[in-house]
């Protein structure tokens, strides 16, 4: 399979390419590539079948052949507003929902929320990882990663349809819920202990939509993935 | 919240319960509940409240006060077939898919497989996570996890309808082949290698339906986690 890179639009300057940092390095001493290898930079959307020129891992160069739509790229621009959670687990959340196709991530704190802080180091990493697991997906974009919101904050940064996921609704149920066809969507997940009867309140005045997701109790982790899934499932269908 | 345990239908004894083990240490050594706690067992898809009458870490002794069908529990019983994959991601999935309600869990190891074996220990894991995981998302049961199958023998352990997800598929997709009322289903994931298309053509000989889980390239964790959440979403809308 053909490696496959999303870099900035800066990275490619007609049909020429020039790499720097760690994609030079990963293509040089990593892969250990060599003039005359192809690989796919993917930039806004549109994926370049690229042939190196010259590989070092200080800077790679080479000349852009073919270019086309990235086709797995979703129509529905999804954003997924995530409670900050304790521990390691959130890295395979925001894997998860960037392999499913989420264009955006919203870390929030909020009145029950045990973890508060998204650390610049952890933020970088997030950051590399929905990259990558973008790559691996074959889309032609990486997810954003927001500033973290908190309840107040949260609904002003957030696209209509706006639907918040709570384990206090029982009716209707997300599939009920998620249109068919849209350009946009955001969708919440509650934090490990649960959003309270204010904050719901909150998100009913601006207007967002409350949902089930099924009579079993999910820890947040696990919420999340199923929800994005459950949404990109029905509007690709 | 009151503590909730699923318990084999040999420590309910008409109205009085017997609990030893693992299950006594938690209850005495851990929860530290007392004589006149409540606590509720789930055995066979039927929840016991229960008052406890004597505790200690040998041996919990309580009474059944009031017993309800387990509302949680779903309707259908799905089959999920889940490649052994490397790592310790599987836990992750095992513990996922028993919260959004597969009833089984069949190992299976195929042409591409990396992992091969899954040792007593790591099956015994798998278990307690399993079982934690429905306790957890207050299910009526625990998922079984079948002993590890080669693909030629997968087949002839799975119900009808059997769903085989492949990334070589374009059409149709899980959303259009899943039951929207069906008392059982099977889910086949693929490896991490992939599937080859003699293995393709095995699955469709025992008359597996294969399909796609959409345009991007996912994990098989995420995809197993992915096509479990769709396939619930779609038969409890």
């Amino acid at each position: 399979m053909t490696h496959r890179f999303i870099v900035p639009p800066s990275a490619l300057a007609a049909d020429r390419v020039m790499l720097d940092g760690a994609q030079a390095r990963q293509i040089a001493s990593v892969l250990r590539l060599r003039p005359g290898d192809r690989i796919v930079l993917v930039s806004a959307g549109i994926e370049h079948d690229v042939e190196l020129a010259a590989v070092s891992a200080r800077r790679v160069e080479g000349a852009v052949r073919s270019r086309h739509p990235a086709s797995a790229e979703p129509r529905l621009r999804l954003t997924l507003a995530l409670p900050l959670l304790r521990g390691e687990r959130s890295e395979e959340v925001v894997e998860a929902v960037a392999q499913l196709g989420v264009a955006r991530i919203v870390p929030f704190v909020s009145a029950r929320s045990v973890a508060r802080e998204l650390s610049a180091s952890r933020r970088s990493r997030w950051e590399r990882i929905a990259r990558e697991a973008a790559e691996t997906a074959r889309r032609g974009s990486a997810p954003e990663i927001a500033p973290v919101a908190t309840w107040d904050e949260l609904f002003s940064l957030l696209a209509p349809l706006v639907v918040v996921a709570w384990e206090g609704a029982r009716e209707p149920t997300l599939v009920q819920t998620a249109p068919a066809s849209a350009a946009q969507m955001s969708l919440v997940i509650g934090p490990e202990g649960g959003l309270t009867e204010e904050e719901i309140e909150v998100a009913r005045k601006a207007g967002a939509r409350v949902v089930s997701l099924g009579r079993r109790n999910l820890r947040s982790e696990t919420a999340a993935i199923a929800a994005v899934a459950v949404v990109m499932a029905l509007t690709e269908r």
